[in-house]
Formats: C-alpha cells, structure tokens, sequence
C-alpha cells in the first residue's frame, strides 16, 4: 500500500543512502517527494521523528523483500539460506534500503533517539532467524548445537558485513550470494 | 610516532567518527586539532585528500592495535582469534577508529574517490587472515575447506557486522568478543 505518509518516507530513505543520516536536509527530502517542507513537518513533526520514520520504514520494507524470496516449502534450513541471500539483490530499491539501513545504524552510534528503533529492529530480525534454527532443530535441517538467539545475532551480523561489502563495489551480487549461502552452511549447519 | 600530519589526520579520524564522512567540516577538523584550516590545506591539498589519508590512517591505527593482541606465540588459529577479537576493545581510541572505518566505508558506496582506498585496505586484512588459513593448514590447527581468501571475506565481513552492532551498543564487549570467537571457530576450524 502506498500512501502520502509511507512515499515521504520512501523520499527520505534515498536521500539517506545518497547523503546520510547526518547529511539529510528535510528540504532535500521535500523536492524528491515533489512537496513542500511544511507538509514533512506536518507529518512527522521534527527531523528526529522523520529519522526515526523512515528506520521504521527501512524495515517495513526488507521485511517485504526477504520473505518474498523465501520459499513456503522446503527445510528450515534452505528457507534461512533463502531469506539471507535475499538481502542481496540485484534491484535499485535493495541496494538503496541497504544502504539507509548501513547509515542509520551507524548514526546511531552517536544519536541516542536511534538507538532503541535499531536495536528493535535488529531484535526482530534475530527472533526471526532463531525461530527457523528452533524449526530447523526439530526438523532435522540444522544441527548447529548453542542458543538460536545466539546463532541468529551471528547470522545477521555476517550477512550484514557482507552486505557493507556489496554495497560498497567490493563484491558482486553473485559473489556476495555465494558467501552468504557458505555463512549459512558454516554457523548453522 | 606522533607528527603534525598524524595529529591532524587523528583529528580528521574522531570528527568523522561523530559527523560521519559527509557531515565532516574541514574547520571542525582544524578546530579540534587547534590549528588554522589553512594549515589542513596545505598538508593535504583538499578534502577528498584528507579523507582518503584519515582512512589510510585508521587501518594503519587498526593494525597497531590488533598486531599488539596477537601472540607471537601459538598456533595459527590462536592467532587468528585474537586478531580478530582485538576489533572489539573497551579502549575509545579503538571505538573512535571502527566508527570512522563504518562511516568511510558506507560513504564509499557513492564517493569513488574512497572507493579504492577501502577495497585496498580490505583486501590487504583479507590477505592476512588468508595467510593465517594457510598457516593454519599446515600447523594442523585448521581444516576448514575451501579458497583461503574466501574464509578470508566471511571472518573479516562478520567481525565487521559484530563490531557494528557493538558500537552502536546492541552488544557489550564481552558479548562481541565471544560471538567473534564463536564465529572463528565455526568458520574456521
């Protein structure tokens, strides 16, 4: 569902991966939407809030990206293969959302209104991955031994790096695929 | 040792730590370095300049600190672990450096001027751990199959995920350091 509120998000998301977190005008973000600023602050109300918007949205929308490529069927173990390789795709709106997730995370290092909606996020993500290693236990596709929640921080963390690497023209998509899928095999064999 | 030109890129490595690579102002730079923007200038000529050498700089900090935690003694994969696991320390010069590594290297995916200076730097940490892999192999500490350099790729992009989460404190030093150690030993056994 696209709506007003969800493509000024959109706008402020590119204008992030292009400029930064720190480097995001609001006013940049208001011509890529075609509006005026007033409306973004009628939205969103301040910068903070719009920063922390479009993190949201960030999410929203890898969610939307990686189930998508994860198949119904099959083992847990080739649906986490699935849903990791689909972090890194070859389609502009990936590499964008990649990259506004890359610089928010790392905004947040110093800015203490982002860090509890990335550590959610994250969080979230985790749980995810855990509960297909519980699944992949109990159906025999993974027999990796240690806490799912553990395995799951290892998991995302490395596709992450991988995904820093990709963004950054030092991997190839195809490349990058191909890691992932060893990382998987590797930490939750 | 410590010179002009090393404070002044020092300097250059915190304010991009704290307003990330774009956000990085060459008079902020001068000021925290208590000197003249005119004297930045001429040291490095221009900004492109200057960041391009502060990311010089912080790999050659990154391997200072992370070669000093390394035994001299040990097998390969003793070694391996503890260069890796000396990514994360409670010390704020090397929480100051992984940032700024983080901001550079996510500012490399639109900037190509800093594009072959991180793909350099990175390539030269995976030809290390590579040669580690091959140490490893012979010494008998580690029988992980497949392209050194590969294994190379997976350490170094998951201690960077890890390292990331760190910094933006999703995990503490002791949790960092054990699921690096976690990660070596499943990729690297």
């Amino acid at each position: 569902v696209s709506d007003r509120r969800t493509d000024l998000l959109d706008a402020a998301i590119e204008e992030i991966a292009i400029a930064g977190t720190r480097g995001m005008r609001v006013e940049a973000v208001a011509r890529r939407a075609r509006v005026s600023p007033a409306l973004i602050y009628h939205h969103f109300g301040d910068r903070a809030t719009l920063l922390a918007s479009a993190l949201e949205r960030v999410g929203v929308r890898a969610d939307a990206y990686t189930e998508r490529a994860k198949p119904v069927r099959g083992s847990a173990h080739t649906r986490l293969v699935a849903l990791l390789v689909a972090e890194v795709q070859d389609d502009p709106e990936v590499r964008i959302n990649s990259a506004a997730w890359g610089e928010l995370r790392d905004a947040a290092i110093f800015d203490p209104a982002l860090r509890p909606v990335i550590a959610d996020l994250t969080d979230r993500w985790v749980r995810d991955l855990a509960a297909l290693v519980v699944e992949g236990r109990a159906d025999g596709s993974i027999s990796a031994p240690g806490s799912p929640n553990d395995l799951g921080v290892r998991l995302s963390a490395a596709v992450e790096g991988i995904s820093s690497r990709w963004l950054a023209g030092m991997l190839t998509t195809v490349q990058a695929r191909r890691h992932i899928t060893a990382i998987v095999h590797d930490l939750a064999r």
